[in-house]
């Protein structure tokens, strides 16, 4: 059994260790949401003051050529390239994960209705995020598609039946943490003649993706969760080579064309002219000062990158939560908890979910003792708009282990404030009860 | 005959000659670029450091509640409201001009499609910005509809014919600076039966609009103009309360339904169900830094309006186009300038647009010596695709005159300054003439 000097120690020998001191976290707390909103590193606060004083500031409009501002999406793409298994050039921040999404699910269909148009079914998982259904519901209505939601365990099932255009899957839950086999699953699809949309919100700069050994079609991602790019950061898009060549040269659009997706944005020309390549999922001009921070996010795995990269950060992300899950069970054992994320380090990304039946209060009485994880209510029901209202299923308590930042000793400190919260009642004060809007 | 005494005398009287102090200028330049990017309030370099220090790096995730990061979207958008005519509630300030064009011409073209099927034509203006065309391609594209696009006096008689769905137009011409009559044509289009866009990206804080006065349909804008949002800012959006209300009872849907554009986005229900209003039109997470530059950009006006507002700021702005105009054809004439922005103050935005065969490298040295307007390209060619390449018509040097921040004196210096560039010559030289991405 691990002691507290045994969390020293594994802290003590860490190879990631002077990570965390490339970020600036407040005193007193212990910090395992960056699932959700990855913490400030600490060279962000200049470089965004650089941007606002000096760059726009100062330099004002020649900046879009002094400081390179047009490239921005290209240059911050090249970065988080590299952490999903992506080449140079193939990657771009932009927009947000919504929209991104709208554009290579658009994508895929069109080519699905060119190359299969008697395949009419998007499938997806019912407990992915919600906003991806709700631009896949979309899209289907818009293009005479039908979105088709299973359990994971029904997904193969679900393909089998040959009328599959699109599989569109989230890489790793974000209520339970469970990860897909990537490789596996998109072989599976597209052995069943499907396209992969995948979304890796969870798991880039969390768990090591490898897009072109997983031969996958189109990816997004977010770049305020792991990538730690600051609240509402711009996301970032992936095709596969094989397709945006494709679009190239069957002049295939994504809809949001707008000019800075252009061959020629300043030529002002009054035609539409895709940039080849991934450039052409570029919309409109880069939230610049958005941009400086998610680079300075992305900044931070070149620092990891000496210490082993993000198969160090994997192996210290399964050690973290592999910790957590057996404290919190040796601690909490009959207080109401159940690990509802997949006991095997292979089957889940980088963080660990418990349900409790008062899981609201108990992460509300957790955050004033400066542990910060965060709750989703239970489970929604799937029938039809109108049951939005009910809500079948556990509360969940979430917690992500950011290698980058969290030690060995905050994970040891958060299960017994976690064991100390529950065994106290002390979550049962009426203050933790009211909701906030996030929750 | 003005003169620069009397300029000096101008900016001593002028009611807003406090406004400039609002901003962070710097030195040695006359900046006359804001209809292109805006510059740099004051107050937003600290508020931006306050967002990433305070807000988010000792916040964390807290401070979507505690600073409200959610509300900033509507937040951001009632001030914007005043400044365009609309009432609280009406607008969101959220993504991109392109993106939230592509929001309300789907709108638009699926009340159009619901209420006369039998149309299928949008019409818009041949030079109106690439952007808003290439949106409206891609989108009749997909819709089986066809962009005619007529030079603006053939508005009226393309909405003739009655096949018209919908009439987009740029109320202030971002080459030319002229200003359409948006109560009048927008009389015309809903007379023929028409529903109107209005893209307000060189007129929001620069001309007074009044969205309900001219019983627009749609309207959209940009944050990084004459908003001073900074470099990229989230642009807005407005849709008529007639409209959102039959969304409401309809469920017509613009298509970017993405989470935080739920009626209960925090509900995580697999279902899509918009907000009610405009809130529907808000798509993904918002980029929190970026919204609070641009709500600094905004708040400037609330300063404005204790001195006499957008009427004030408007009479400013036709003063120093005036002057501006009328100094340069007096120090520049038989140096090859041609005016190109109408003459009639009424008829036109903010800036002033002069034809000069060598615009590039003119604007280049008046640069060098800290004039900067900036260079659009002659007027590209329309015949398809092909021909994005082929330009013609003069290359124009753009002057725009914000009032918040520019002086008389100002305006007396850059017309010496462009007689002094173009009667020596000295944009003749060779390193002016190497052309950067933005030109």
């Amino acid at each position: 059994m691990t002691t507290l000097q045994d969390c020293r120690a594994l802290d003590a020998q860490d190879p990631l260790r002077e990570l965390r001191d490339l970020f600036a976290l407040p005193e007193g707390v212990i910090y395992l949401d960056g699932n959700s909103l990855g913490a400030l590193p600490r060279a962000t606060a200049n470089r965004v003051a650089q941007a606002v004083t000096r760059e726009w500031g100062d330099g004002l409009i020649r900046s879009w050529n002094d400081a390179h501002w047009f490239t921005l999406p290209q240059r911050a793409g090249d970065k988080i390239a590299q952490l999903v298994g992506a080449k140079p050039g193939e990657v771009v921040a932009t927009d947000s994960t919504s929209i991104n999404l709208y554009k290579v699910l658009s994508a895929a269909l069109h080519m699905a209705a060119q190359d299969q148009p008697g395949r009419k079914r998007v499938v997806s998982e019912r407990s992915n995020f919600p906003t991806d259904l709700y631009i896949a519901q979309s899209l289907c209505k818009e293009r005479g598609f039908t979105l088709h939601l299973v359990e994971p365990e029904g997904i193969e099932a679900a393909l089998a039946s040959g009328e599959t255009a699109v599989l569109m899957l989230t890489h790793v839950n974000y209520r339970t943490g469970a990860m897909h086999d990537m490789a596996a699953l998109t072989a599976v699809a597209q052995r069943a003649g499907a396209l992969t949309v995948w979304d890796l919100a969870h798991s880039a700069g969390a768990v090591p993706v490898d897009l072109h050994a997983a031969n996958a079609d189109f990816a997004i991602g977010c770049g305020y969760k792991y990538l730690n790019g600051g609240p509402g950061a711009p996301a970032f898009v992936w095709a596969h080579p094989r397709h945006t060549a494709r679009m190239d040269r069957e002049q295939l659009r994504q809809p949001l064309s707008g000019w800075l997706g252009h061959a020629a944005p300043f030529q002002f020309a009054p035609t539409y002219r895709p940039a080849p390549g991934i450039a052409r999922f570029v919309c409109g001009t880069p939230p610049v000062l958005a941009m400086a921070a998610l680079e300075c996010g992305v900044d931070v795995f070149a620092g990891a990158a000496a210490h082993g990269g993000m198969t160090a950060l994997r192996a210290k992300s399964i050690a973290l939560t592999e910790l957590f899950i057996a404290r919190v069970e040796a601690r909490c054992a009959g207080l109401g908890l159940a690990l509802v994320t997949p006991r095997a380090a292979r089957e889940r990304g980088s963080q660990a979910s418990f349900a409790h039946v008062a899981g609201y209060p108990v992460m509300q009485a957790l955050i004033e003792r400066g542990v910060i994880g965060d709750f989703r209510a239970g489970e929604p029901s799937v029938a039809g708009g109108a049951a939005d209202d009910s809500h079948a299923g556990a509360d969940l308590l979430r917690f992500g282990f950011t290698p980058l930042y969290t030690r060995f000793v905050d994970v040891w400190d958060a299960a017994e404030q976690l064991r100390d919260v529950l065994a106290s009642s002390a979550y049962r004060d009426e203050r933790f009860s009211r909701r906030g809007a996030v929750t």
